[in-house]
């Protein structure tokens, strides 16, 4: 049998939040691999397993460690926040894997930022949408300043990851001075921080508001679509329903079970 | 207290891709509402409850039946596929429910298909991306084009839903066409059938072999960034880590347990 590495998305920390096949494939392995943070979050469940912890920057020698121990014939879990494919480690797990042939990588999706952030803002990302981060760490600004215009172009809904951090204060201005050449100051915006997490703060706001917006680390910042209205204070972007206002319809199959 | 009303996102379909949360819900629920599809993949666990199937194009009266059996007291539970707030009815419920003051509405987010489906496949979308439904029910044709127009200028990876129906056959070639006249046809891509339900089916391919795919209602599209790669078959768009090639890295840290 070829070895197997399990590349998990644990969501955004709670461990409810986690799929059970998430949680499942951590049961099955000896090693848990992840940045620290995030084999914290784990929490006491997991504490039995061989658990190695590696801090930030560090990404290359967190995805070779899985190689190595899966190659000693042991089960590896690595551990991402949120959704393993969205801004985490899948990719370059793949990337590295072609030094390991013997081994097969199995990715298990989690819930990203983006869906859990808007369920707590309100429906947000409920039609087309982007997902842009601002971190400008692996990726040129010149290319981050191209997708933002061009999502806003195309008139998406947008989810921005990263909006700052102690190096970056002032990012999520750029980005929406770069936003607010195309799009009007009164668009309906929020942000999310701590999702999942303790803490948990929303707020909706204007594009304008946004710019002048404290965010960190932890924040997801959405952008609504040019129909997009804040509604009982939720930022909610339409799917495209014609509302009739009269519940006939739901009458007639009021009753009708199935299974 | 107030009514409350959960939507949920069920992910794709398979309850172990469902977060505990949802299940938590359902099972706190008394009634639960959803398209006929939906509520058959809930299966035997949930047959105990008041189950309301509703067709497609019923929405409203969909939403509407979950208000008014809030209002009767009892706990009511939407259920959506994939994530209720991206392409779900999570939106309308919020429009809806301006008309209905008294109950609070509770997001529960899933896993939806471009994580899904970006498993399966490699890691597709594991840097900024778009997501673009296809159907044109509700959504101009023009705005479409638009977005994918959009989404090919700003160099995203892009997830396609809904790529084509029984009256839409053509859409997916259209779209390709559209992409096309930006995008070398060259251009890694790939699609998954049936995420998370029998006969899973994905395929990677180029730009311009996609334009010529055979697919479904049941099939989710992605489609490379100007970096992304096709590696031991998988479709893999990278994050811009370097990588340096050795193992000293983490031969610093190996043995580091926390907790």
């Amino acid at each position: 049998m070829r070895n197997r590495i399990y590349i998990i998305g644990m969501g955004p920390g709670r461990e409810d939040m986690m799929t059970g096949e998430a949680i499942e494939a951590l049961e099955q392995s000896a090693v848990i691999v992840g940045y620290t943070v995030y084999i914290k979050l784990l929490g006491e469940r997991f504490v039995e397993k061989e658990l190695f912890s590696t801090p930030m920057r560090q990404e290359e020698g967190r995805c070779r460690l899985c190689f190595e121990e899966a190659a000693k014939g042991k089960q590896v879990a690595l551990i991402c926040s949120g959704d393993a494919g969205i801004y985490g480690l899948a990719s370059l797990m793949y990337e590295i894997g072609k030094d390991y042939p013997e081994t097969e990588l199995i990715v298990i999706p989690g819930i990203t930022a983006a869906s859990s952030g808007a369920a707590i803002l309100g429906a947000p990302l409920n039609h087309d949408f982007c997902v842009i981060s601002l971190s400008d760490l692996l990726t040129p600004w010149e290319t981050i300043e191209k997708r933002l215009k061009a999502a806003a172009e195309g008139d998406f809904s947008i989810a921005i990851y990263n909006p700052s951090s102690h190096k970056r204060k002032d990012y999520l201005k750029r980005a929406c001075d770069i936003l607010l050449r195309k799009i009007e100051k009164e668009r309906p915006c929020g942000y999310v921080e701590n999702i999942g997490r303790e803490g948990t703060k929303a707020v909706t706001c204007t594009l304008e508001e946004l710019s002048k917006a404290e965010v960190n680390m932890f924040t997801t910042v959405f952008i609504g679509n040019s129909g997009s209205e804040i509604i009982n204070g939720r930022l909610i972007t339409k799917r495209g329903y014609q509302i009739e206002g009269n519940t006939n319809i739901c009458r007639n199959y009021r009753g009708k079970k199935t299974i």
